[in-house]
């Protein structure tokens, strides 16, 4: 009995979690509100109070959530390929369809509610800023891994990797963010040729490394 | 008189926008308030409404104002410059140093707005695009300038200059969103660095150009 209550409720909070991701990739955090979200879902309002607590709460979880799914999806995949700037691109390639793909309908969900809090101080942001670190040395920790199994030309060192992190980065979010704006599908193939670049300039054996990138002409 | 009034109109329609423009880089377009707006700088809400009409109308006239800001200043400061590498590298460290001295207290006016409202189609959208458009056509205008004044080296054409403006543009943008979510100047740097590599990469005389991004070491 008290299993089947636990289960109900961790079942609630997914749905409820589904909702909220979709929700905030589009409008953001701030307008997130629990009494509309189960109105929405045909849920209690009392049992979707009860596992959340607060907006803020909901909030947290809801970036929580969505770094999840960004693991699942994105770093996940790539875990088993061993240390290599091909392992860098698998992981690009993956984030760009993570984003073309709208896992998230409105995009990468950290892009938009970054703009929203970045301005805005307290555990949200906080939130926000850790998920997005983590990213940023999770890409500067496969690179390094590249370097130290011998995948990087002579002359490239450690001190290169932090600067082709930011670089790779850089043009990932710009893809993403021109897409969802102009609903223009190209930037993903601009984004995919720009790292490929940055990867072959500082790899060992080019070669390993696709010429281009995929067409990414699905449909945005 | 007459005169006397059209002349207070647009005192007070320039104190409202400077206001909305500055509120609206930390708090996004959709928060403003045109009663708000009036209480807080101690207008006549009747003249403020008459002046604006409604909260579309604001946030429409908000984007041109901001417009003309960017513009003035980064834009205008290079016009006079002759067409060349060095030409876009100025651009850039305007564009840079516009986000970095925080002229919009929220960093770069548009990519907050661009993610509150890439997902909300309407005139609003419509003109946010429309400024990110254009400043992507001048950076590609100031690229071509170069090509055609033989400013590259041989082997780069027309073609490669759309790739270069995103590749470029993508730098600026993360500089921006990085410095304000973690008020860490070292993204400018960063962006410096890599804008300066793709330009000296595509340079006819690459040493028109500076060795490395000035220290951006000035407080954000």
């Amino acid at each position: 009995m008290a299993d089947g209550r636990v289960e109900r409720g961790n079942q609630t909070r997914r749905t409820v979690l589904e909702r909220t991701m979709a929700v905030a990739s589009v409008d953001g955090l701030e307008r997130l509100s629990l009494g509309k979200i189960a109105t929405d879902l045909g849920l209690s309002k009392s049992g979707v109070f009860a596992l959340f607590g607060s907006k803020e709460d909901l909030q947290l979880a809801t970036v929580r959530a969505a770094v999840d799914v960004f693991v699942e999806r994105v770093v996940r995949p790539v875990r088993a390929e061993p240390a290599g700037t091909a392992k860098v691109w698998l992981v690009c390639e993956r984030w760009l369809d993570y984003s073309l793909r709208r896992i998230f309908p409105g995009g990468c969900f950290f892009y938009g509610v970054s703009a929203e809090f970045d301005a805005r101080p307290g555990p949200v942001r906080d939130e926000i800023a850790k998920a997005r670190s983590a990213w940023t040395r999770y890409v500067e920790g496969a690179l390094d891994e590249a370097r130290l199994a011998g995948a990087f030309r002579d002359g490239v060192d450690a001190q290169d990797v932090p600067q082709l992190a930011f670089e790779i980065i850089a043009l990932m979010e710009m893809a993403n963010a021109h897409s969802v704006l102009f609903s223009d599908p190209t930037a993903y193939a601009r984004a995919g040729r720009g790292i490929l670049d940055r990867l072959r300039a500082v790899a060992a054996v080019p070669d390993e490394l696709p010429q281009r990138p995929p067409d990414f002409d699905y449909a945005v």
